[in-house]
């Protein structure tokens, strides 16, 4: 599916450099291994390793679903100050597999804590001691199905054995790709910036096709900093910036037992020490992440399953945020305006369908409702200057963005989705996901 | 799209006829009239008037959207004691058309009304009063379109014209066929009970296929019964029995501006005066009219767009019917779901994200899961006696039962709806409707 990232990435996020893929460099304190555990039973890479040599501080936000998987779980109750490494598989969620599942997950942390240790031994002036607990999972692939230890532990060593301190962006690249399932492409994003005099990298690389309605985290995203950031300020950081970025995606309504989005830093670098997000220091670097989040959801939902149009809906003007994102949603997973948006059809009574069943009030005498920049409701009727073929062509193009004033406030929420397709149909009733 | 529904009519309605179409015959008090008013710009009929020449209680439930149809909102608007006629038209929703929509309705209902006093004079021996507002309407097609008021009251001398005080199963099927949109089969149901001593009919038809997720009411239902019951009890046994009916069925998640349920009563039929819907002598009828509403809204979910699979979702042991409902309609809802079962993909993972993201809390512990009468998940865990085989060719139905027990409670909902197609995709992308 082609759609074309230039356009919808400007609108946006100024900051992101307009290229279809960004090269992602070396970041301090970081180390990465990718191997094939032949979990597809064939040799692409399925599992990654990053390391921390020096420990990262980190957060996470994790699927908001009543049925968390396996890793999930893990990863909900260690707690540790800092994080040695996050071990990535695919193929297999390890969701709905039980204590076998969680066993499994305890042991291979085991494993690969005591394998680290020898190599903190063997590499480091001054060795870490580094826990089971410091070490968490990242799963996405099929739920319910056994989750393969054997594969995943039989390839630590060499996992480990393939540790490289410096990346460059073929490695990247190549990690972008080992986390994919349906994807049809790598997800990356980087942004630079500032806390105070300091340089700052950001990186980050995510994935996600289907099943993505993400609820207070995503599918699989992974952020990476060298800055010097406590685990609260990133808390409240990756938070606040979740909300409007992989919140405010939906390819199909649907959320996964896995979503898990975390940010690490590598302390490498040693800015002044950020003591609230409010500080005028850390405003850059907030806009940074959120540009690198934006980012990559933004090509979560373009490389949605079997997509062939990129939708943004912005609801404005709304009495508060919630009722602006129940609107946004309601249109953004509305299968009939979805299948329209799909046929190039401009009809518009889908999306006024949408926003009636969403369930918050509107001002129907003031209701305005634009397709790109053409006013078609206005004041609550259908605009005098309504020209059908003019929507059609539009219609036409790769990225349609749909524009909502609700007139009952002053709040806003913008959704990202994409068109429903015969492929969406085809890949997932074909396909074992 | 060629569901059989035999198999499901008899799960749940064991009073149901199981016959394909059921043969609807006279109700004394009720007249219809079907015509063409070339709003397909063909010969299809499109315009039906229902005639009460003596009145008829009623009751209704409409569509709990923010937006309603101008239709809707007339009808709000009147409370007569007493209906005299519903006139209902496809291919044009009459909604977002604002006041002149309106103003077209209102109209109509004075020429309706005018032309009815007419008849009443020379077909009566005691002609009735009929006011505009005794005159309701059904609109049914596209939302945002110009109402064609033109060719509607054009055709009202005609319709009066053609009023025929008798009706037959030949009627019955081509008012069924007339109030069709996208609709590939006409749906009609009937059921015979007594009130009493007395035998009751009560014969209904609908419409829907998309844009199907009644809220509080349904696409268009229309019931029919010679019983003498007033419009409080009326209204009392609609929406008592529209929860677990209409209610419970959803094709693709969508709300129509347009769902409205009326039954009429023309009290042809003298049994006792029923006060309350908690009386034994009225207890037949509530089970007939469940029945028929049932009935009714299977149909309605069988032809739904692009459907291949008839599925039925029961969540049971809740903690309460609003947690049930919320549960079943998540996995109704679910796209990934809705295409395994297209695919005959027995991918239960897909039901475990569906029933996780739905935000009720399930006892994980105890949680079962199973496929008609195959067991898949128990106690928490994969059964034991899972053979992927065994559900394989359990896909292969027609009918496909998913039932849910969450061990919160003693509660339950059951929800129907149909499969995710590439021919719902096609249907939608590529027609106006």
């Amino acid at each position: 599916m082609g759609i074309n990232l230039t356009n919808f990435l400007s609108s946006k996020s100024k900051n992101t450099k307009m290229i279809d893929f960004q090269d992602l460099d070396h970041i301090d304190g970081l180390a990465i291994s990718v191997v094939s555990a032949n979990l597809y039973n064939d040799v692409r890479d399925d599992l990654t390793m990053f390391y921390f040599r020096e420990g990262a501080n980190y957060a996470s936000v994790y699927t908001q679903s009543k049925i968390i998987s396996e890793n999930i779980k893990w990863n909900l109750k260690q707690r540790p100050k800092k994080i040695y490494s996050l071990i990535v598989n695919t193929r297999n969620a390890n969701a709905f597999t039980g204590r076998l599942g969680y066993e499994s997950l305890k042991k291979l942390a085991d494993l690969t804590a005591k394998q680290l240790n020898k190599k903190q031994k063997e590499d480091e002036e001054k060795p870490k001691i580094i826990s089971p607990k410091n070490i968490i999972f990242g799963c996405t692939g099929t739920i319910g199905e056994l989750f393969p230890y054997e594969k995943i532990s039989n390839n630590i060593p060499n996992l480990i054995n393939k540790i490289r301190y410096t990346q460059n962006k073929f490695i990247w690249m190549k990690v972008a790709l080992a986390i994919m399932t349906t994807d049809t492409k790598p997800k990356l994003a980087m942004e630079e910036c500032q806390i105070g005099n300091e340089k700052i990298k950001i990186y980050g690389i995510a994935k996600g096709s289907g099943m993505i309605y993400p609820n207070m985290a995503t599918t699989l995203a992974y952020i990476f900093t060298d800055a010097t950031l406590s685990n609260e300020i990133l808390g409240k950081l990756l938070k606040k910036n979740i909300a409007c970025t992989f919140n405010a995606i939906s390819c199909d309504g649907d959320t996964s037992t896995n979503d898990m989005a975390t940010i690490f830093a590598t302390n490498e670098v040693k800015n002044s020490q950020v003591k609230s997000i409010n500080e005028n220091k850390i405003k850059n670097f907030d806009k940074a992440l959120n540009n690198v989040l934006l980012n990559l959801a933004k090509r979560v939902v373009s490389d949605g399953e079997g997509s062939s149009k990129f939708i943004i809906i912005n609801v404005s003007k709304c009495k508060n945020e919630i009722d602006a994102k129940k609107i946004a949603f309601s249109v953004a997973n509305s299968p009939l305006v979805k299948t329209a948006i799909a046929g190039e059809d401009p009809n518009w009574g889908r999306v006024i369908m949408a926003i009636g069943k969403a369930g918050p009030r509107i001002n129907l005498n003031k209701l305005t409702i634009k397709f790109g920049n053409i006013i078609i409701v206005d004041e609550g009727k259908l605009s005098q200057s309504y020209d059908e073929k003019i929507i059609a062509n539009y219609m036409k193009g790769e990225n349609i963005e749909i524009s909502i004033e609700t007139f009952t406030g002053k709040k806003n929420f913008t959704a990202y989705t994409m068109d429903l397709t015969k492929k969406y149909v085809e890949i997932n009733a074909d396909y074992r996901s």
